[in-house]
């Protein structure tokens, strides 16, 4: 049995929430909020604290908070267990204050309102001694299949290419939304393609995934294509991206 | 019983291939190709044609080709029936020489040897007349859910927004595996974040499902993911794409 806290109570607090109630070997001793009032979702299901009280004894508190967060938040605190973060950004040492630090984070993107399995996300772990890192290990492995030693400046790394498939590719489907809008087309036509998208690249590289005209050299549509863009700044990014597919597949 | 014959030979050809043979209410006449060789994938399973040859009659004959060769491949035929075409970015008025013409779009991107369901793939089509249109809706329903009428200029908004939601998401993809590589990280790690970043606009528009630094104008991680992108062409994406974000989620 590991008993955790989780300090927060946004999507990635309410998500680890429902993930580790659900099991077994995990009893979750607190969910601690900067007020009580920002704990509604949590009530009358856990014990709930504030960052002002004394908090209970547990193996691991889970620190679900803004990056910003996470070094005055820590700082202030005096736990006797391990400190862990969920941060893809933030390096290991923002940890203030305490002995035993470490990271548990969850490479997904989480939404209010929806509880996803963790089933299959990978949990990528770090901390600064042994013991505690092989504590994450079995925490990790009770939630997901897949839990990955990655130390700070990986995980960096790793952020920022979650940056470029999820941000940015929400980005493309903005920008295909907005065509749609103005050209008073349904968006939703276009799901299916989005999810074959994204699901093609589980059998193929995106290398060999790559089509369309940019891909071909096909002047005629980037032309029309352009032609097509009223906007300047979709007009910079339809050429910025064309030109790199271009250099980057015949490289 | 619609009798249909199939131009080309590549993954759309063959996709539509797979999809009318499983249908009763369709039958493949032939499957016509430049060469005899160029259709080795049909071999067997279907009468088989070249375009120098007279071909058989049937209600509707479906060019799979390329964009480009749409105009020359059509003013060479002289068909009775229903001429069509399948591309998203040619107008309808590019098939030569023919007196009932139309288009067959499925909305989809197609890759060799893996054969979609047709199912939920929306079917754009149009044609120059009243009968035409409903031969092709007819046909259209046999293989979808989504039959939708769109006119040759709405076709190239959609094909135009199918770039960025496809081409450009599928290059994001490519940029995240190359910053994995770069960084010894396994690029398979980002899959279920590349599967939930799709799914997740199904029950949200991705103006809502936005997420990231751009969008939090979290300038310390910005500045982060600048100095550990080493190639300039990135550091143009990464900064023109945040802008971007930025300035499209203020308005």
């Amino acid at each position: 049995m590991i008993s955790i806290t989780i300090l927060g109570s946004g999507n990635v607090a309410q998500n680890l929430f429902e993930a580790f109630l659900a099991k077994d070997d995990v009893s979750i001793m607190q969910v601690v909020g900067r007020k009580r009032s920002s704990l509604s979702y949590f009530k009358g299901r856990v014990a709930l604290a504030t960052f002002h009280e004394e908090l209970l004894l547990a193996d691991v508190y889970i620190m679900a908070i803004s990056d910003d967060a996470i070094g005055s938040v820590s700082s202030k605190l005096s736990l006797k267990g391990l400190l862990v973060h969920t941060s893809g950004a933030v390096p290991l040492s923002d940890i203030k204050n305490h002995e035993r630090i470490g990271v548990f984070y969850p490479l997904q993107t989480f939404t209010v309102g929806k509880l996803l399995d963790f089933r299959n996300i990978p949990i990528c772990i770090e901390a600064n001694n042994a013991e505690s890192f092989q504590l994450l290990k079995r925490l990790g492995h009770i939630l997901s299949d897949t839990v990955a030693n990655i130390d700070s400046n990986k995980r960096k790394a790793l952020h920022l290419s979650a940056v470029f498939v999820n941000n940015f590719t929400n980005y493309m489907y903005i920008i295909g939304r907005d065509i749609c809008v103005q050209n008073e087309l349904q968006f939703s036509m276009l799901q299916p393609l989005i999810q074959e998208t994204a699901d093609k690249i589980r059998a193929m590289s995106p290398i060999d995934a790559q089509t369309g005209p940019a891909k071909r050299g096909d002047l005629k549509t980037l032309h029309a294509h352009l032609h097509l863009l009223k906007e300047k700044n979709q007009r910079e990014i339809y050429t910025l991206l064309s030109n790199s597919i271009k250099a980057r597949l015949q490289s």
